[in-house]
């Protein structure tokens, strides 16, 4: 199976490596809207390609993976591309899924390709947990939690404050809100009491660091509404002690069954990543399997995670994943 | 969807709870063995047929949940009766899947009919996440606890002790041992290094309780791999404190990504249950749902939880999931 990375960045270069631990995947190359010459890839052998180009190179691309940004990047790529590819992405704003999922399901159909939209751990692994708990637990509660972790968008956000030259901010899920639905008492949590925010920031010398931390939090939705702790520190120290991208969380989810009501059970995911970028990106590669099974079956139009047999997911044979996993 | 239950036991009335929660099920009856007047359901409307006449309500049911155990019953009853119903059952005897796989495709393929082995939690949860991690990081170990909880079969092999007129045993993880697994140590972990055994006997009067502890703790298979506690308690006492049939577990991968495979991640799935029985029951009933909309759509044979889409489980619309909970 050949894969293409489409843009790349930190999820590109995951894609890079995640593609070399899979047997029965190789990378076709990458392609980039900057000059080829300017992306140094993590391997030497692999080709950079102008994105530009890609529509002739559409007979060797099994399937091509879209590294690209939620925002402003994935709700035009994704439609352009799978017309001509079986694509998969990683779209995570949560709210403008089903408008994405019509363009890339219309765009697929066209061209008789599968896509594969929010592909990642959330969405994507955290999603699939939400499902099977909710399946399994009809009456009982769901909670998210993010962190300890990297937000890249909150890192940004103080980023963008005047006298600031560099910041890393930390997302952490409060433990004792988590102890506490563990337990099955099915608090009602207010976003404060869910998670708390840590701020490590770089001023300038000359910079109002009481005028810094106050901006950081009265920030309308990305700080006021949480504990946050802001920490000025070093551009060395910064580099030193916050350079990594870790990141991960819980999805839970408590429930009642029986007579009465009597029993309780609490069904727990949790991931915890070092990488955020390169956790994700294995995601992808394993999803990009899955579209091109479903894609040689015949299969056409958008997909989630959710539409998605687990078996088709594995490098393995069926009767593999039976004998050794079931 | 009509639902009907083979079999009434902890698994059954599970099941008969299970299916009151879920808003597209209703229950057509239980089908038993026993003389049908020796059945009581929980609820006074189900209705109990002689297992004997179920053939005469093929055109009644769309999905039969075999509750049988796994040594002598569902071996002969799923391929039975999986020529003439869809079924699911929760065959969990892991080394003979494969062969109880063939058996049960062959006769559904036969009926062009549903059949779903092995779902419940371990089979079925257990063996999903065991799926999806080793999809997402090829580069890694697994690893399954088992507990805190009751061991239905620990359990009877000290009743069948000479003297032992109760007993109880629960399978608990080792802490230090989960530890050093979540810090992605990576630790080769013997048999009993990963559980301990607890154990709670009532003896006869007149028995010698420390022929009854060496038996056990030397008993082959069952507990000489393990460090084992025994305590013996008094029947009111096992009736008043552990009466339950609470299980759970852990699944937990750890794997490595990126460069010189420098970063870490730790994937973990866990239960904590306080009915065994009527978790695997709540499984049942949603694979049930899945079986429904397959053989529906025209497909046959025999299925396992890695050969079903996520989606299919759930009672809402693929809209709905999209928008809810992706």
């Amino acid at each position: 199976m050949k894969i293409a990375i489409y843009g790349y960045g930190n999820l590109g270069r995951g894609v890079e490596f995640a593609v070399k631990q899979n047997p029965d995947t190789e990378l076709f190359g990458i392609f980039t809207r900057r000059p080829p010459e300017n992306v140094k890839p993590a391997f030497a052998e692999t080709k950079v390609f102008p994105a530009a180009d890609i529509t002739n190179y559409k007979n060797d691309i099994d399937v091509l993976i879209i590294c690209g940004g939620s925002a402003t990047d994935l709700p035009e790529m994704t439609p352009a591309l799978a017309a001509d590819f079986n694509v998969i992405d990683s779209f995570d704003t949560h709210a403008d899924i089903p408008k994405h999922f019509v363009a890339v399901d219309e765009a697929a159909k066209k061209g008789d390709k599968v896509a594969v939209i929010s592909v990642g751990w959330d969405p994507g692994m955290f999603s699939l947990n939400r499902l099977y708990a909710n399946a399994i637990l009809p009456e009982g509660k769901d909670y998210t939690f993010w962190g300890k972790g990297v937000s890249q968008g909150h890192s940004d956000a103080i980023r963008r404050i005047e006298g600031v030259l560099d910041a890393r901010q930390y997302t952490i899920p409060v433990q004792s809100a988590l102890d506490s639905v563990r337990a099955g008492e099915n608090p009602d949590l207010t976003t404060r009491e869910k998670h708390t925010r840590l701020c490590y920031v770089v001023a300038s010398e000359e910079a109002d660091k009481a005028r810094i931390e106050r901006e950081i939090k009265t920030m309308p939705k990305y700080f006021s509404d949480y504990d946050t702790t802001v920490n000025f520190i070093s551009q060395e120290e910064l580099d030193r002690d916050h350079k990594g991208i870790p990141h991960g969380g819980f999805v839970i989810r408590t429930g009642k069954t029986g007579k009465d009501n009597g029993s309780n059970h609490v069904i727990e995911y949790s991931l915890k990543l070092d990488s955020n970028p390169e956790f994700t990106a294995s995601v992808l590669v394993a999803f990009a399997r899955a579209a091109y099974r479903m894609s040689a079956r015949g299969d056409s139009g958008c997909k989630t995670v959710f539409d998605i047999a687990p078996v088709d997911l594995s490098a393995k044979t069926r009767e593999q994943v039976i004998a050794e996993m079931l």
